[in-house]
């Protein structure tokens, strides 16, 4: 069975899953796409014989879409997914999952209300093959409880319009959520310090950050977010337990010696970084909705608690303090295993 | 357009192929399986909604197949192959192309009289991503014209079927296409001298070998083929040239400290080891075939190269001696710009 | 010319130092020890054929005596530094200068009185040859200005008698002096967060702790202090910069595979570690004697401000706050080149 | 007790040697030195406070000499060792013992002679930690009986002046004594293949060579010598066993990452490679000499198989041939427990 899949938003990301989802993964169709400029999802449409729908109502309730991609602009995320929430519909988002907590809460209910998952966060690091092994060596107990956990974002270079928010709204995003699940913990309070900012870039913008997070059973994070390191997209994540550490690995590249040196490439792309996760995630996002099943991916619960984490971080960005989490609860409904 | 694959041979890796043709390369589908277990063959084709039929030829023949692919055993090889070339459909090869030389240059005969290439054999190496960083080190001039490489080519064990012959035949068949293809360059010479044989396996067995081969440019290699290693499943390839080294990286793998070691994870089953290389060198045969292209891959000729290579590579194991490879001048139809 | 020195202290490190000064530096003769237990002295005298002298103010006053090295109890070292500064004899004292910043700057304004730098510190990593290439990469330009850092110091295990508050005068006391050394640049500010303990060790004890500097210049550091880690002796430092980073490389070891690991070692005892780095410093120190030159090393205001951080760290640890180290400013007696 | 130490030639390595006994090893003292250039001799003398000796066999025999060095020109050797053995003192040669297998014979013979052990040869490598590693994985039998082993020495280049034959003569004999000494075991045949050579230097020089070497166990060795690599100083060892292997480390050095580049230093100059082998060698001779003891590193016997197996190396260069070492049995005066 092909899954017929409607995309709202046809801006970078997306046309890349609108790729993805017609040249790499089986077993899928994109069907319908919408977008606010009707002549970007035309030209989306017509390269994969999609239709073009008027808005993403339209969209979710076509009969010739089994599941809706949401890939809109990031306000816009909460009435798509709520609109597929209430067709029925599964639903993949992208990050965020809403831009407020509120809304994000807003969503789970009306998930829990439904009764069954139906909605996916596109968190997609969780896919990656090295976290995969972090979580695996982890799990296994092999460096025992986890104590402290060290990690750095980098980018190259963010265009002007990045600010000093986005370093945790759109940048530290991917660790917040990835951390959660490596540590099946919850972040409970965040603080941020400001290392004098480089001065290659903008003088609005505070870069690099070190943010740090505490969890419920008292890990302690630090996360070095530099968005305009220069030198390489460059993850790094390094779990220390009572027993020892797992080190997440630098992507496999040739090593090569000349001149008096011995040297590896770093990526300077950062969408090479995680491209077989993105092709890994919508496999298996597909093959879920295929088989009927509720989605095993970041929830529509890791999207709130990414986005109220998120949202503290900016304040103690703003404030110099530490801020609390206040998450709430977490409902039965989302309880795995 | 997809593209009906018809799959001549429903073992192990013609089960694997089909499996990765179906879920996992969009733009195929597996319309028809043969095999010579008939129910082996029906077990295959159920399992993705394809006929069977009843021998090679009526599959070559058949309809409802655009190309064929043969999985089936080496000695059979030629024969679909050059009904495929009849029928001037595109054939996938596993290796070998064939078993002898004399059956290779048959087929290369047939397909230049064809006029056009339809055979891709199967080494899938030079789909590897860190085989493709070295050959892009070595193409750019990085580390000047190459003089020597060092390869090993490590299994963790084999069974006790594998001989001492199937050393080259089987096993380092894919470093003699590899290298063949990074170095731009054909082998002339080979030799082979044998360390005292492990203790671990069978007293049958001659490993580990060393080969040492020349290339008509006079580049010099050695390739340690160690099949009963025990440790692991271990791909080495270093390139020195005039004015560096470029060495294949080993794959990313997380790692873990702890007990006064820092450690990480070397494969003991191959099949990890280039799964990605299987995924992309089906993803373009299959592309190249939908967009009715001349297949880039391995060709007969770099099929026939590899049979005559290893067969005197096994001459040199008997002889002790070094031989010379005496592979015929390269047609014109087989350059390639 | 052959330097006398004269050692107040005979325990553990005073030994191992007498040994060094006897068996491994050149130009060097232990002459004469001290030591609280007379015992302990004769065994440590008889060994290399020294006298053994009362006190430390004998030993200081001792013809017999070019220059003192002090390896006693710390609460004693500002004493017995102070009567080498005023009998102008140059003195080499191990970490701390001493145990509290009144006491070390004493020593300073002594030592400026005399109008000649005489005093040393034992801060061993400056002569590692890790740290010396950091500095020198950090020297050049190569990462562009500093703005983070991140290290970790951890230790397998450690007795019972050691207390959080020897996280920062024991054990991050040592990069508290190579960070000021690798950045020329001053500590302004302390802060220590605490993970949840390690459960394998001393219910009175925080382990791990987290500490975050900030430096005169805005450079950021967080330190990962863990001395029960279980899995070996291992020193992490990275700097970030502008256009790149450095990290110090682990110790050299040999790479084995066997049953499906790569494994090298990691060091479980310390004294491998900076073994050398103790070598270099003496034999630094002996040489700069010997020629009649003020010392190059660790000098009495590093000694004055590693004991200073220390302190408010001890404090930081204890108030959960962000805590000035409110240093005296340098006098220009100090200023280096 | 001071071992004073009478050295014969003041050349490049005369000067280096004497430098290391006067300010790096305890325990030594130069207190004559020959040369037969006399103002290089007094040149050398006069730096350290020795006497100026007419030639070697006055330095031999002189009262101010308790044990030898020699360090002069390769066929000068013999006499002076044979010279020292008559006189009974200890005696470390630099390679070679002697430039023919024939004096070498005498020289054990002359020494079996004498009943004691007095030759030590200077073969620095097994006195590398690296090295060292290696021979205690393997010894520890981690790697279960070795079968291969994989070399390569590689200099960034060499005068003119340096020969074909010199790439076993003066290059691959390091290899050879620290093979022998890490298998424990004797190289009983050799071959050279000669790759095309690199145009980056001179037309006469065969370079790079592979050389192939069997053990009396069966062990394969394969061995790079590439005098004129351009990137670096570069020495690799791998040892392939039964059940695993074990390499060499490279040099620790710090990791830089700038400009889409990790990179780590490789050595250019080939005298900071061993620095700590030599010393560590002098530090071991001159403690044994002073303690009395019969050297433990390379014996009179290693330098004959040495000479032996580089004699029979430059004659399969020569030949093309496989050549039989052809060594003599090892009499029981050199065996080791």
């Amino acid at each position: 069975m092909t899954v017929r899949v409607g995309v709202i938003g046809a801006g970078w990301i997306g046309q890349e899953h609108i790729r993805r989802l017609t040249d790499v993964v089986t077993g899928a169709q994109v069907t319908a796409v919408t977008d606010i400029d009707a002549g970007r999802a035309a030209t989306a449409a017509a390269r994969v014989g999609a239709r073009v729908l008027p808005d993403g109502a339209a969209l979710v309730a076509s009969d010739a879409v089994d599941a809706v991609l949401v890939t809109s602009w990031g306000p816009t995320h909460a009435e798509h997914v709520l609109n597929a929430i209430a067709a029925g519909k599964p639903v993949f988002c992208e990050k965020p999952l809403a831009t407020t907590a509120e809304d994000c809460l807003r969503i789970t209910e009306a998930e829990a209300a439904h009764g069954r998952r139906l909605v996916q966060v596109g968190f997609m690091r969780r896919y990656d093959r090295g976290y995969r092994q972090l979580k695996q060596v982890i799990d296994a107990g092999r460096i025992g409880a986890p104590l402290v956990v060290h990690c750095a974002h980098r980018n190259p270079t963010v265009p002007e319009t990045y600010t000093s928010d986005m370093a945790a709204l759109d940048t530290a995003v991917h660790e917040i959520d990835v951390l959660r699940w490596l540590l099946d913990d919850e972040i409970v309070s965040t603080q941020v310090v400001t290392p004098r900012s480089t001065s290659k870039r903008f003088p609005h913008l505070k870069d690099p950050q070190i943010m740090l997070f505490e969890t419920e059973q008292g890990v302690r994070v630090d996360l070095e977010v530099f968005v305009n390191c220069q030198y390489g997209y460059d993850i790094q994540c390094e779990a220390v337990g009572e027993e020892g550490l797992v080190r997440l690995p630098d992507p496999a590249a040739a090593g090569v010696r000349t001149a008096g040196s011995h040297s590896t490439e770093v990526l300077t792309d950062w969408t090479g970084r995680f491209q077989d996760a993105f092709d890994t995630e919508f496999r298996e996002w597909i093959a879920g909705v295929a088989a009927g099943e509720e989605p095993t991916g970041p929830s529509a619960w890791d999207g709130y608690a990414a986005t109220a984490i998120t949202a503290a971080t900016v304040e103690a960005l703003h404030s110099g303090q530490v801020v609390a989490t206040a998450l709430k609860p977490r409902p039965a409904f989302y309880d795995t295993e």
